[in-house]
């Protein structure tokens, strides 16, 4: 298994997941539109920088770091993570993450940080705890879970 | 003095104090971009709406009002604000407020968040806090004040 750097060519095997887990509608802020447009949202220019998991040519999962705020924020990174749904179960995304932070600080980002967490994806929450993350605070219903109506976003962050 | 919406011809006279805000470089996290790169920011399209105060043909003061998140978390809004310098003293930033948390209300959003009120413009803080605002979390070491060095932000919140 492989954690790269992404292109433009890789786009098309990360849209298929990506749009999965964007459709569901669960964990993710972000619209269900078409393969141009969530391009828009995904792949970024630098300092932006796409990274995959890539086993036997099939992306696994894909990752996007970027400095969460411009200018006088730049120095802190924020990520988000996607991993195939037909993956679970693999660590894939204990792995990417791990890649994710040491290639974070490896850019010279001083920490990470998560703007919406949502409480409900518990198993995002204990990964990203167990990974040095602290719940900075849970931002009351912020977000519209489909099933379970208004829920808390949590602002996490850990040091690089 | 009169609150409305701004439109793109508004931007020649939001541009000179925004800049001069930005260039700066103590209060928000926006690169000191031109003009044209720098209305990218500012002017955005629908969801997105920009305000202005305005006296005498003249612009004093500015607003964006965008949802802080797309998707499921766009029923939060975010604000940022921007008042000409020279107009400092006259309660413009309290003005403009009041009139952005009043559209804001009407244009169906249930709360509005600030993700990155730098901790040293007690100004702002200030004002957020006497109008309802409280800090949810202040984020460590976020920001790179030219004076200060690495100092706190704020998220600050309140309901609609």
């Amino acid at each position: 298994m492989r954690f790269r750097e992404a292109d433009a060519t890789d786009w098309p095997k990360i849209w298929p997941f990506w749009h999965r887990i964007v459709a569901e509608g669960e964990t993710y802020m972000l619209p269900d539109v078409g393969p141009d447009e969530a391009a828009r949202y995904w792949m970024l220019p630098p300092p932006a920088k796409v990274y995959v998991l890539e086993e036997d040519g099939r992306v696994l999962a894909s990752a996007l770091l970027k400095p969460n705020q411009p200018a006088g924020g730049d120095h802190v990174a924020n990520a988000s993570f996607m991993v195939d749904p037909d993956q679970a179960g693999r660590g894939l995304g204990r792995r990417l993450a791990e890649c994710v932070l040491t290639a974070a600080g490896e850019a010279g980002y001083l920490a990470m940080q998560f703007n919406a967490v949502v409480e409900t994806n518990t198993h995002a929450v204990r990964l990203w705890k167990s990974l040095g993350f602290e719940v900075l605070a849970t931002v009351p219903d912020a977000f519209r879970h489909p099933r379970h109506g208004l829920v808390g976003a949590h602002i996490m962050r850990r040091a690089l």
